[in-house]
């Protein structure tokens, strides 16, 4: 025992190190399967002349933002202001906020980061664009601002005429603001189990957004941007002659979630993002524990899968410990598997990469590279 | 717009501010009732000459382990081995792991461990002995072993007689190796409802522990300590005469999944954990949306409540929108809350507290201190 308090953790992983040597627990993107997702979803987007505008809140790091626009996207959303402060830093130009806020803290981290990007924002009641007009006019900078008009998810949003007029008015009057269009997210139908009752949802959903964007043109108010979607209906999004740009985010990733939809033809996201574990525990014949727990991956949309073993399946998270059940079968029960590696598949992604701190990155069962995850925890 | 990327978040709290001016989403630590709660488990211990070991997995934070320990405790738990980092780094000076681990990467970490602290760690296969003597007889350094009994958990821990003496005999046959005594944990009945349920089990689990103690003690090992035990069944514990130590997490914070525990006389831990919202969409009539979702608040043990107002109810989390139904409820619904803050009560105070980077510490509506979350996402 020294009487020297500095003690450094040793990093996840090393480039070069192999799969196995990964320490647990880990978050791990195979490059195979993610460059995949990224490219096919850029190219679907660019053949239907629509633009694509990824969602940050998936992934939270700047070197996946960079790649997503190195592939052809014009920019990216954030879902909250702080969320976007570590991609202004890394250079990402195109910024949009999809999501309400208020209050004077809020106000000033808009302006600051208008100061610095092209930054759009999104309202859905007066009293937002009243502060922000005020706070932008005195800032001298200029803001476009979305009204998010409610599709169908029942949760922000207007979902009258009346009063989306309202709001474009209050927009127009502002000389610090600019409409920039129509936000329409229906979180609701992503998930729809079958193929073509996605598509037909997203067909009414693409309906009920033309018919705001055919109110305000009524009213000689245009439309530049209707942007929404997210990556169940991209593929109909992209189609609609509606929306003008997505904003998918699961993609690039792929859970386990998304995973249960079923897909057309070879539109299906490949699963890219997976869990190192290492069980640590086999005191019990019928379980073996890992060591990823709630603190490793999110349940909120059900238990990860585990990958390419069908011998255990993942039944219960604790703090710290997950408990894979050992499928009813002589030989599966009868090995110890202490020590040895289990990739999980998360159940939904976005609050899965916010427990973690970097990606470590697969290729070939090697590590290629290690990213950070710089706006992990940025939830104000 | 400028060319100058750099850009800096601003604090999310200032000492001195008051409540209302904490942006949001905040973790906030109302700090009378948390030191009250840390008091009454310090005196409770004492009273009963049983040590306490608080647990940090539930905090993460080496300035709350440094007031437990101010209050009496003798050291602290920690759940995985890279979480013990920090509380090193600030001069917590024993610790013990109360979870398995097992490859090099691990016991590289426990080595490291052991060279700055009083270090005690917790097996339940012959493997993690036999890994864990070698590395420390090299290193040169001795370690306290304890060996986990399952004492109805049945998750980690041997469950058998012959399976303890053979850890216990492995223990001793290693010259870096001390038997530290017995790891006891049953954390499906912290949660019991009621407070004689509760009661009558974690007697049974103590009758449990006493009948390991008493076969070593037949084969002539003593059991040095033996520890264990809840926030749920602490009182108890302290009473049972078989338990030496307390291993007790949530009563600091006292989540809404202990709060829904019926407790006898005033051994009920006040809440002081709460996460600040604020009402971000008032579009809809029937309810509100608040600005903390899945990454503001882990919903494992059930959604948040909310304080001191009952006219709404937190009915869906999504990744970063809360939805607030308002209850039936005419004057409720007509008022606009946009803008308005909301104090949450979390339902798992432990992955709650690991979404967030630092604790807003409040006394008399207003910030007095803020502590950093140190351990936060060390899970390794």
């Amino acid at each position: 025992m020294t009487t020297d308090f500095s003690i450094k953790l040793p990093p996840i992983a090393k480039r070069g190190d192999t799969l196995a040597q990964v320490s647990t627990p880990a978050l791990l993107i195979e490059l195979d399967a993610f460059e995949h997702n990224i490219a096919c979803m850029a190219d679907m987007a660019r053949q239907h002349g629509v633009a694509l505008r990824p969602h940050a809140k998936a992934h939270k790091s700047s070197v996946i933002a960079q790649k997503q626009i190195a592939a052809g996207a014009i920019g990216i959303c954030c879902q909250k202001l702080s969320e976007a402060y570590p991609f202004v830093a890394a250079g990402i130009s195109d910024i949009y906020i999809s999501n309400e806020f208020v209050g004077p803290a809020k106000v000033a981290m808009a302006i600051e980061l208008a100061r610095h990007v092209k930054l759009s924002l999104c309202v859905d009641h007066i009293a937002q664009i009243e502060a922000l007009g005020l706070a932008a006019d005195a800032a001298g900078v200029v803001i476009t601002v979305l009204v998010e008009v409610d599709i169908g998810q029942a949760r922000c949003g207007v979902a009258r005429m009346e009063g989306l007029a309202t709001l474009v008015d209050g927009i127009v009057r502002h000389p610090a603001l600019r409409f920039g269009g129509l936000q329409a997210f229906h979180g609701g139908i992503q998930h729809l189990t079958t193929w073509d009752l996605r598509r037909t949802s997203a067909a009414a959903s693409a309906d009920k957004v033309a018919t705001y964007a055919q109110f305000l043109a009524a009213r000689g108010i245009a439309c530049p941007l209707i942007t929404g979607g997210g990556t169940g209906t991209a593929e109909f999004d992209v189609a609609s002659g509606v929306f003008t740009e997505i904003q998918p985010g699961s993609y690039i990733f792929m859970d386990a979630h998304y995973g249960a939809n079923e897909w057309a033809g070879n539109k299906m996201p490949r699963h890219s993002l997976f869990i190192a574990a290492t069980i640590m525990s086999t005191a019990k014949n019928d379980i073996a524990v890992c060591d990823v727990g709630l603190k490793g991956v999110a349940i909120d949309s059900g238990m990860p899968l585990v990958k390419q073993d069908d011998e255990l399946k993942f039944i219960r998270a604790n703090d710290e410990h997950g408990v894979l059940k050992i499928i009813d079968n002589p030989d599966a029960i009868a090995r110890d598997r202490l020590g040895e590696q289990v990739l999980l598949i998360p159940g939904h992604c976005d609050p899965t990469a916010n427990l973690y701190d970097q990606y470590v990155c697969i290729r070939n069962d090697r590590v290629e590279d290690i990213w950070d995850i710089d706006a992990r925890g940025l939830s104000q």
